[in-house]
């Protein structure tokens, strides 16, 4: 690793967040969500989307791409569903406002399902299902993103990442899985450009189809749709299971793109507009029985599972949200690692609505840098 | 591959399933449903989950798993839900009933969800998300089943191989995509151990918690619940992404076992009980606006994954359900081919059900068989 890293307090990132996005016009509620999610990104240790997300944001405002002042509405609705037109806003705000209908809808009916289209980049889709199981209900959340998944035996990305997340009321603490559908994501190929560091083999093609180590290599392709990718989940083949990967990214396209009428992956991010996808289910579990009950049930599975014999070499088996809420605890009291790079492009976000970076992070002399951004 | 394969005619198989399970007392809708889910499968060339299981449902019978004669009953409703006890039944039985309960609330309501316990081993869970596409509604469908996947950084296997299946609408057919959350299934590796054939790395793991390429090795340790298993999709370690298989399998056992308050992966097959459990969804496409127009978008854009650009040496990008359908269109006119071991243990339950199997098959000399069924 050839990156520095410098730690600041959950306040001062929160304070940092809300001042800048309060900067350009969002008002208090929706500045509180846009931190929000951003940090818990870094609360829970996935640095790829958390503040190294800014500079898209960033960009995404300076190119139009987000349309500020843009207020989602509601195209058509039922007791059980609706679509949402994010009308190009901030992904975070639309989307909170999304989940926020499915929850209303599953606690009066039992189920919501809100499709939402001419959105934005929206951050972790694990935030929004938490909204739901805050409430006791179980949240899913669907996203489809800019073409970065190759299909099966093909060579150029058709599908986002692609992002699959599922959380469930649980004790001691719920059930949080959300994972992209294919082997990495952009997030992580961000990373390790930044790192400069090589990718793994099967995680990548690149744009004459053949598997890539080289992130930089395969970002530019992508940024330059000159073709290549990200692989599928179980890697280039039907053998590794690549086509079950695919399958899963189709699955977050039908409750996105498909059902909301939007822009598919392959459309998205052209012509000056995102036109990004989500899709939020909120299921109320008192449709099947007394929700403590089944509660109790899925907790003695979940310590089943951490109680199973280990590997050797290991020492736990991990329930899904487990790593995050473990590492939310340490970063709330002992503050957040924020890479070099990125607190440089916290500083130029701070500089483009004409903020003092120093008020919250102090004097920082940058080295040149030589890793350049693929926004 | 040292296994001889013959053909036979679907209309001959279909018959001879109607009239076996007849002669044990399930009546013509029921051998229907169950002809059809086992023949459905081998016309769709997944050789693992047809006439090759056949056994399983004689030893299941045989050894009082599976209950001739017991009905599933709804034991907790809602317009948009239910819990299902199978009683356990014929899975196959218990699953049309449930999923045909879901499509029933979804076209009034516009969702069901039904989530199934005390059930058996129900086939291809794309049988019952089909049911509910070829009247124009997204079918969902989740199962769990016999231990057999090993939590990323275990050695005990605690969950299924937990497939998930989901159906949509499209043109010119639908999409159908149905797959285990583990790399291979437990019917892949029966194909292997019948094949003599070595695994591919990375499939499976023994006893020790140690990668293992024998499949007759595999499969007696699972039987004999010595520990090892099948790998999550996504393999061995997180790096691969070997929990995001075991979290795709977690959402089986949520929609299954979970909801139900049934008994979860690491309980069933024990004690003289199944105790498998299923979930069904059906969700209504007029929830979201027209549903011809959501259809047409979603053709286009399988239409566009088709007509991308293939990787060298590979000539076409499948969508999730091509291959299957063009393999029914060929068998359906040319026949289906069986294993001769397979052949063998249709015999035997021939035998079992007091049929003469030769009235459908014809005088068939077998060799002395040395692959031993793992039932």
């Amino acid at each position: 690793m050839n990156s520095k890293y410098v730690k600041y307090s959950y306040e001062t990132l929160k304070k940092f967040c809300n001042d800048s996005f309060k900067k350009i016009g969002f008002n208090a509620k929706e500045t509180n969500i846009i931190a929000d999610v951003l940090l818990l990104s870094d609360l829970y240790g996935i640095e790829s989307h958390g503040m190294q997300r800014l500079v898209r944001y960033h960009k995404g405002i300076e190119k139009g791409l987000i349309k500020l002042g843009n207020k989602p509405e509601v195209v058509f609705q039922t007791p059980l569903s609706a679509v949402v037109d994010g009308k190009d806003g901030m992904g975070q705000v639309i989307s909170h406002y999304a989940m926020d209908l499915a929850i209303k809808k599953a606690k009066k009916s039992g189920v919501g399902i809100v499709s939402v289209k001419n959105s934005n980049h929206y951050g972790i889709a694990g935030f929004y299902t938490k909204m739901a199981t805050d409430q006791g209900l179980i949240g899913m959340c669907f996203t489809n993103s800019e073409s970065i998944m190759v299909p099966t035996y093909g060579k150029k990305a058709m599908l986002g990442s692609n992002p699959i997340a599922i959380s469930v009321p649980a004790n001691p603490h719920p059930f949080l899985f959300d994972s992209s559908t294919t082997v990495i994501t952009r997030g992580k190929l961000e990373i390790y450009n930044k790192k400069e560091e090589e990718l793994k083999y099967g995680w990548a093609i690149n744009k004459t189809g053949a598997v890539s180590t080289n992130a930089a290599e395969v970002l530019a392709n992508i940024s330059n749709h000159e073709g290549g990718g990200i692989l599928p989940l179980g890697g280039a083949s039907e053998e590794t299971g690549g086509h079950k990967g695919y399958g899963y990214g189709m699955i977050c396209e039908i409750f996105s793109s498909i059902l909301s009428q939007g822009f598919t992956s392959n459309k998205t991010m052209k012509n000056g507009k995102s036109g990004i996808c989500h899709g939020f289910i909120a299921i109320n579990p008192n449709m099947f029985g007394n929700p403590e009950d089944i509660k109790n049930h899925f907790s003695t599975f979940l310590q089943e599972l951490r109680d199973s014999p280990k590997a050797d070499g290991q020492d736990r088996v991990y329930t899904h949200g487990e790593k995050e809420i473990e590492a939310y605890e340490d970063r709330i009291k002992n503050g957040i690692y924020i890479n070099i790079n990125t607190l440089k492009e916290m500083f130029d976000f701070a500089n483009f609505v004409k903020l003092n970076p120093s008020k919250y992070f102090g004097k920082v002399k940058f080295e040149e840098n030589k890793v350049k951004s693929a926004y």
